[in-house]
């Protein structure tokens, strides 16, 4: 028992998940520069050992969460937890010397997610994004719908223009993705309106719907969840504010009753 | 009278409407893989029943709400109901064998509009953009003054270069609006200041008042009508404590003068 | 005496800013059209007559304004007025034969200004931008300063660069420009990458300074200015509260002095 | 003692100010314009004097600010007279016949930075960027993790495209801001595609994560701490306000308290 409270005082500890942070960015920074070609070659032992003790940390950081538990199954009812030991168990596959081994050496870059579950802000932020979907889809749904009428008539149209970039529904959507991004846009265009001289329409009235609706749209309703986050508590005493005013108003009153009724017994 | 009674309960029933919904999205999907070329050979027949099928599920659900008025023709007083008639009636032409059969087959995308009709949501982000439409279009008029007064500007001047992106009026609205998405505007400048070297103070300056006009305040606007929708509750709640701080202020001094009463009573 | 009050009565009509207003805009569409050749050719008496035509309505509505004044010297102290006197005046003179002939058409591009002395609601955007000067005026400083110290190390640097676009301090300050519209800036970075390698420190920073600086601040302060402009009744009304609500502190507690007063007085 | 005030009195003065921001415009000006080839040659001797009388008067200006303390050494502990010092300091150096003498010319540039101490109202755009540090900096974290996850799964698949835009790490981050900016990233994905189809997929998920949550959380964030700062009065007077209402309705309470006990007497 005594021993699980000094496991937990460890677990809980500021420096034990300063370190941590630490020991993942340091590693990120080597896998990065691992990339450069140069950089492989002289310093391979040293990054063969870097990976080796990474490995080891997260199984040991991984065991203290595991004892520090009651029970151990507690360990996995928590979500981050259970993301923390798939990536730790990913790395641990013995998948070096088999036809995998490019995979899972990629599969390590993944270890930098685990920066998520040693800063709470990082986590605050994702819940805020989690909790503004539901703001947020009906505006994808509304973009579908416009990508999905503008995908089918410009693929009805222009299907057989020579850059092929309307060749079938999935390659027009692309393409008018690359449209909303503004990319090269008067290309496409331009290719369009030497067989159909209308076809600006099609392309200023997309730019104009889809930059309109989705960029404006997208942004007032992200603004909109900051703000409600932001100003939570002052809404709240504007609501207290509110009510006390009905109390309030409520004693004047009866106040006023009690000094009619002394009035009158006189 | 029993009859109509269930036709309405099936009309208003959720799982009705999911059920509408779920067959719109297949619908679609199946309609954009259509325009994939290997798929279509291969599932030409499978494509032609779901065709049947769903033009069949349309007449009928359209049916069912025809039937659960108790007037017929109340039924067309509802816009939207307008909307899904034409859209279902346009799809039932016989034109497959005639010359506009490509045509018919184009109408067939519009069926995803029907979206609309199934979920209250997409409803109401369309009526937020018609009522932001007021506060908008004064900025649009004032965004067609700017882009009238360089359109006729830049025809002027730059009517004869090669590239013949200033040839008349139209176009030179398009180049323009090409500009405003900075889409290979340095481009169309460098072209012009070869001519007239002065002019990037006209590209510069296009660039500076009408993203500044146009993004700038466009945003605003929208924002601001979003936060309008969002703050209502609040600003009626500050309204109506306003108007209660009145109210206990006159009981307050009321209250005073009956006291002042009582002692010169005595 | 009458006939300056009736003059007064049309001026003030809402029927004749109408007619101004559709006349104005009817002539801006001729203007736009005259640009495209084929039809300049075949309608070009319709085009002289209606020129002939505006010129004459805008003389007179001039008139008008000038009439219905007491004095005719107040109808200059207008700023408006001034505007429209110098529009109309412009295009009166005797210009069509001389060398300045193509200049004085051009001119008349402008008479679709006018509109604004039409539409309040457009005076009222120019009077919100106008307001809103002070509020940029700062971050505009802010933004000279970065392109100032960014325009004269790269014309330090990259003054011999092939393309020329750093060739001396003003062509710097155009192509610092075009990079903050993102318009193909990693080909003039590209460029300069291959002479000096580190160029993209440049380049990234000018790009994340100059982005975030202009346009989030920009987009904050325009965002900030609209809504003090809506919000300004709530604010009053907070503001009052606040007042208010002193006042009925001050009444309640000599109330209760006076209570103690009457309980003392037995 | 009577000298030191004059002398600080020159210092505080609102004309010395204007002079060293007009003298410092008029000196960036000069130096812009001396980068134009053709005016370097005709003004040379002009310029040099500007150099030269500038020094100068920074010296004196600096002199006075030095002599106008009390104590020498206070003049160092303000961050903005040390950043004034390096900077006069710097350009005194006689660098101007040695090797560095082209460096030395570029250090004048910083000189224009001078404005920040002279302008109050920069400085404090300055240090609201400063406070909203706290605020941005996860955002800036969880941006780096989805470049740093992207770039080496990038240089991993992408590594030997004849562009050379994936050799390595560093090269792929640089590769990324590129399609963060929207920069020609079609020609990046369209040359992925040819070799891996499904290339899409890895630059589509980029720009909707990349652009959606760095764009919109950024500019959320910007304009929220704005707000905060132009609401900072508001929301205090609904604080006091709440806290007002409070005390009232003791009061109130107490008052009933004292007239009950008024009516038991009797």
């Amino acid at each position: 028992m005594r021993a699980i409270e000094k496991v937990q005082e460890i677990r809980d500890a500021r420096w034990f998940s300063n370190l941590t942070t630490i020991i993942i960015i340091a590693y990120a920074s080597i896998l990065g520069f691992k990339t450069l070609d140069e950089v492989e070659n002289q310093y391979d032992l040293f990054l063969r050992i870097a990976d080796y003790f990474v490995t080891i940390y997260f199984v040991f950081e991984l065991a203290i969460k595991m004892v520090a538990e009651k029970r151990f199954l507690n360990f996995f009812k928590s979500g981050w937890n259970l993301f923390d030991f798939i990536i730790v168990a990913v790395t641990l596959l013995p998948l070096e010397s088999s036809n995998l081994a490019a995979i899972a050496r990629l599969m390590r870059v993944f270890r930098i997610l685990r920066l998520f579950t040693a800063r709470p802000e990082l986590k605050a932020i994702i819940d805020m994004l989690i909790r503004a979907i539901p703001s947020i889809i009906d505006i994808v749904i509304l973009m579908f719908i416009i990508f999905y009428i503008y995908a089918i008539i410009g693929s009805f149209f222009f299907m057989n223009l020579p850059s092929g970039l309307w060749e079938n529904f999935l390659v027009s959507m692309l393409t008018l993705f690359r449209v909303l991004t503004f990319e090269d846009w008067t290309d496409v265009m331009y290719e369009a309106m030497e067989v159909y001289p209308w076809a600006w329409v099609y392309f200023v009235s997309f730019v104009i719907i889809a930059a309109f609706v989705f960029f404006n749209l997208f942004v007032a309703v992200i603004i909109g969840e900051m703000q409600k986050l932001q100003e939570a508590d002052m809404k709240e005493e504007i609501h207290e504010d509110h009510q006390k005013l009905d109390i309030i108003l409520k004693e004047v009153q009866s106040l006023r009753d009690e000094i009619k009724q002394l009035k009158d017994e006189k």
